[in-house]
């Protein structure tokens, strides 16, 4: 799993109807590439999270027919752009 | 899921049959790496769109038995190259 | 999916039974980074073909107890160098 | 699989029902960067260790139904920093 | 399927059940990154393989329980270090 950071909201009007209504972030990394989540958490901008990729996704996003390859699986208790970066 | 933007159409006549009659996009990352995805979304060059990945795709695609690796998940309603390269 | 060219045959004639006698290529990418995939469609060098990866490849082989990653999907039909590296 | 040394424990309180109680380390490769496993073993910092990635990993935790895509493996017997980085 | 070269043993007493009693070979690619792989070959330090990763590692290691993401699954003929790092 990866710790990333909630960067934004992301809207996708038309889409596959496997992604369902499923609310989507976009996610950075601590080299500010940019990933999409499902976000089954909850988070808000700001937050370090954990990542799930792979198969792992489809589980985590509470259904495991909702067709991501990338789910928040938990917000980080204590991270900061210094641990993160070092 | 990855941010991406369609380049173009793909023609490959001779392909394995379980790839079907897909309709089939080269996509492109902000650095212009090119990738090629099934498209069950109906898109058109210079769409960004989230790609998704691993075995997500063949579900995303439909129909689990399609063998991609990589399905277009929806058109993303408000992007722009700047947000995308920042 | 990703497209690469076909460089060559691969002989590995001491192999897991799970391979079986698939033929095996050698295919590189623009960067010239190689990788190694079963062929099912019947590849000469030089073409350029896109590649399936991940569980989809077992499912492209024809076959999904092959244990492959990497599966040539089809010969695309009009590609060319330039084009690839641009 | 890959060659990680255990960096920390990594609270994440918040966190989706499917990562249960399981024990997150985070865990660095030769670069530094960094990565969250799911421990099954019991390490501690410093522990040179094997991590285990992709579908593998959620069967590896113990109970396939655990969404992780990394997790640690065992525990390496002779390892070094030096070995590591060479 | 990647073209690594064996570069040793590697010893990992305390691991999970899952890996029960397969040999680890650590393998290096071209660039001399390392990772560990299950041997069901049968193969020494200096040989050329093509190892599988992903789901199929797992089922190329002769029993699909055995929790692993990189499988030997091959000796190579005829390669050389001048065709593997041109």
């Amino acid at each position: 799993m990866n710790i990333q950071r909630v960067a934004s909201d992301l809207v996708a009007t038309h889409r596959v109807a496997s992604l369902a209504e499923k609310s989507l972030r976009v996610v950075e990394d601590y080299k500010g590439d940019l990933e999409v989540a499902v976000d089954p958490v909850g988070c808000k901008p700001g937050d370090f999270v954990i990542t799930i990729s792979t198969s792992a996704a489809r589980h985590a996003a509470g259904d495991y027919r909702i067709t991501t390859d990338l789910t928040i699986g938990g917000i980080i208790d204590h991270w900061s752009e210094e641990r993160w970066r070092d």
